[in-house]
């Protein structure tokens, strides 16, 4: 039977692997890598660091793809049947990768930034796989350390405060609202910066947590009063972008309560 | 400078240890170990099998001190006082920990199960202590696997499902009705098995993802509708509890939209 390993390999600091993570690094055959092209370049490379740290003896292969495109355009109620059929795109290609390049008997694995739990496609895409029957293979997760993990404590704050909620969302929600019945909430996907929406409610004392690569190298954060922070932010975010090519963010919205 | 890590060391399974947390470990030299009695005496030992494991040649030095207990009894609004004082009572206990246990120059370390940032009041402390002025220390926040990517990860399911979001709240809050605006809740902290009070509502569809003892070997997981799966949660958590003297435990509440 085939075997496949979803790991969570953190938010881009290599330290942030667990221990199960390397273990189940040394135990695979066959490494799937897809690559979103040249401007994610940095991320497949920073994948293949940590195999040469972990993996000294190269015992493995390494298959690379190319990730369909998304169709970003769709956008609103159309959203998630374009996400289906992108779903579908790369069920494809994950199907032909496990019957074509990973023998029976052999383990394979993807390697997932983060936490795969967190917004990330890999698991509704083997359940989908598994689903048409071409091929059989067994799979299990290996969580990381998230993002969102990984900016709160390089804040040193907490991702909700005492006895109460926290919501993990999207931009495009966020830009629907200030979500219901939680005044901490964090936010993900967001190309669009939509903190913006909320900095210049004067009704509100809302704080932000913000950080970019987080845990590598080019590492930025930024926390304050929103309406302080939000065109600090804008500026940073938009020189980094332009400097790398591409780039990865998360924040913290938290509100203050009872200032409204 | 004092310096302290306030270490994540992941959610029962050793090797959800990362490798920046075994290196913080093993740049420590006091380990302070809060004990709350005979009760959790098994995670205790836990811990020190850690160190034992990551520090062979045992040049740390453990202090071990009593957490001072929770008045349970405060329900209501009275919560969020009755955890006030606690806090304090325990910042009394860290103030005096780290002054009087660790050197200049030395490195401290907490030791806290799952990640920091989610319901575990070590940060709020030591920025209470730090804001008395009486002790001086620098500290770091190293990022775990928390129970919820724990119990995920074992499920092989994600957080959210696509584009959507999801809560993380309490026992308490789930008591005062289903979240607000999200499918998708996961429930900390809950000693009353309050997902039985959504169990018999045949309008909507729930399924459950529950787990106690993840990522040790006395893990147990249920999954399924909600309405069959509680009663046998209820069972097999009463059993549990009564063999170990403890549980701790969390699951994830996915409701179906379009159901009702």
């Amino acid at each position: 039977m085939r075997k496949i390993h979803v790991i969570g390999i953190g938010a881009g600091d290599p330290d942030q692997l667990t221990l199960q993570a390397v273990k189940a690094l040394r135990g695979t055959d066959v490494f799937f890598i897809l690559d979103k092209g040249e401007v994610k370049a940095d991320l497949t490379g920073l994948r293949r660091d940590m195999l040469d740290a972990h993996l000294p003896e190269r015992t493995y292969r390494v298959v690379q793809a190319r990730d369909p495109e998304r169709d970003r355009r769709a956008g609103g109620a159309a959203y998630s049947p374009a996400v289906g059929d992108w779903r579908s795109a790369r069920a494809d290609i994950y199907e032909r990768l496990i019957a074509e390049e990973l023998g029976e008997g052999e383990v394979g694995a993807f390697l997932v930034w983060g936490d795969p739990s967190l917004y990330d496609s890999t698991l509704g895409i083997l359940e989908e796989v598994l689903a048409r029957g071409a091929v059989a293979f067994e799979y299990d997760v290996v969580p990381g350390i998230s993002s969102v993990s990984a900016l709160v404590a390089r804040h040193r704050t907490g991702l909700n405060r005492v006895a109460r909620p926290v919501q993990i969302t999207t931009g495009r929600r966020l830009a629907e609202g200030f979500p219901e019945g939680v005044d901490d909430v964090v936010v993900m996907l967001d190309a669009h910066q939509t903190f913006r929406q909320y900095a210049d409610q004067a009704d509100q004392e809302i704080d932000i947590y913000w950080g970019a690569y987080i845990g590598t190298p080019d590492e930025i954060l930024v926390s304050g009063p929103l309406a302080e922070a939000a065109p600090r932010i804008e500026r940073l975010r938009a020189e980094a972008r332009e400097r790398k090519g591409w780039i990865m963010d998360t924040y913290l919205l938290r509100r203050n309560p009872g200032d409204g």
